[in-house]
């Protein structure tokens, strides 16, 4: 087993800069913290590597099985690697895989959603709903950013994940396979199409909404009933709603 | 008009004081940042000062009006107090108000949430559905804290919030006066109980759940079923598709 004690070790420092966006572009890497998260990856994903401030990690065993390397590293350099300010004793950096998603099922797509926990806890409740995967916009908050990672609680390595930058074109894909465009818009109707097969619930951005281009390609503009003061819901919590009308069909 | 160009000024280390929950439980006193939320606490809460960095703002007419002070501050000032990187030009500083519920309608009851984000979304839809009101535990996030304000959008100045430290207490005078209670619970059932007129979603701790002897208490425990792979959903996701099924009775 491998040992750093020091925060100024490269591959340390390389670590380190995954909790920026440049640097998980310029490595292809993510990390998945917390023992939970981390045996997600390592059971669903290619694990370059499992730190651990434990000697004897539960984890260790299927990491090197996995052909992952395993560094027992110090508290300082589990605080120096980690986002949080109470690290737990295990974070896998993770290969990072364009996902694909397949032709039929639930799916939610996400245009421009812009709070990376908003974008971790929809890819949650698309797992939680047992969607077929998630399309995101090229402009949404990257769902591999540490406050992603964590408010996804693992479900990013239960189904695929695909970034598109041509949104729109993804999109027209998926209705040309059949799959019915629902999305969540503020001038919708307030009546669900009931229960479909093969439906993308489509959820805009937290200020702005979805774009005019989106909405005309929706088979369905849904409006979530506000009874109240409120002027609209989180998307989080609107997309979580939705996704389970159109599961259950009510 | 005043103006305070130094971060050192007395009155503005006090709110800066207000980030923390302890210069928040000092002084009674929370901050409302953003227009749209300074605007919301000038309409429906005591303001003691409204901080801009404009010279003529919309809202210092309002402020004026209702008697807050009105101060005009250097953007570094505003920097220092706001708990955002890039700060709107408005600040209201809010007097705190123990909210008391009524006996009747929809309510939310959160028993030791402890993220402040889940605490103001949760607000939030509350106030989406038309809810009379939300019970907090004690040691529930602090609903006035800059997170779950921010996550509330304007929600926390349009229903009552009233936190007790006797939880369960205050459920049972909930049941005592007709109000029905549904936990949200792993072990429940997955069938809802219809449309209700008066009743209370107790929603538990992200990690603990609901505790026993609130469990106990209730009419009804429904579980939302997961379809996926997904463990659970997140405390809000789960709030918002509950509370949503309770208004509308399907």
């Amino acid at each position: 087993m491998e040992r750093i004690t020091s925060t100024k070790n490269e591959y340390i420092k390389l670590l380190r800069s995954l909790k920026q966006k440049k640097g998980r572009e310029e490595t292809g890497l993510f990390l998945a913290e917390g023992d939970k998260c981390a045996a997600e990856a390592l059971s669903n994903a290619k694990v370059q590597a499992l730190l651990t401030t434990q000697e004897q990690h539960l984890l260790a065993i299927q990491a090197e099985q996995k052909s992952a390397r395993v560094i027992c590293v110090s508290q300082a350099v589990m605080e120096a690697v980690s986002d949080v300010k109470t690290p737990q004793s295990a974070i896998a950096v993770v290969q990072k895989q364009q996902g694909k998603l397949p032709e039929q099922g639930i799916f939610v797509a996400l245009e421009d959603v812009a709070d990376p926990q908003n974008v971790g806890t929809i890819l949650r409740t698309a797992d939680a709903v047992g969607a077929a995967g998630v399309l995101l916009s090229g402009k949404c908050a990257d769902y591999t950013s540490p406050k992603a990672v964590r408010a996804a609680m693992g479900s990013i390595f239960h189904l695929p994940v695909e970034v598109a930058e041509d949104f729109q074109g993804r999109l027209s894909a998926l209705k040309q396979a059949g799959v019915r465009l629902l999305g969540g818009h503020l001038r919708g109707t307030e009546a669900m199409p009931g229960r479909q097969e093969n439906l993308c619930v489509i959820i805009g951005n937290e200020a702005r909404g979805m774009s005019e281009s989106a909405a005309r390609l929706c088979d369905y503009l849904v409006k979530i009933p506000i009874y109240g003061k409120a002027e609209s819901l989180n998307a989080a919590v609107a997309a979580g709603i939705l996704l389970y009308r159109c599961k259950e069909g009510r």
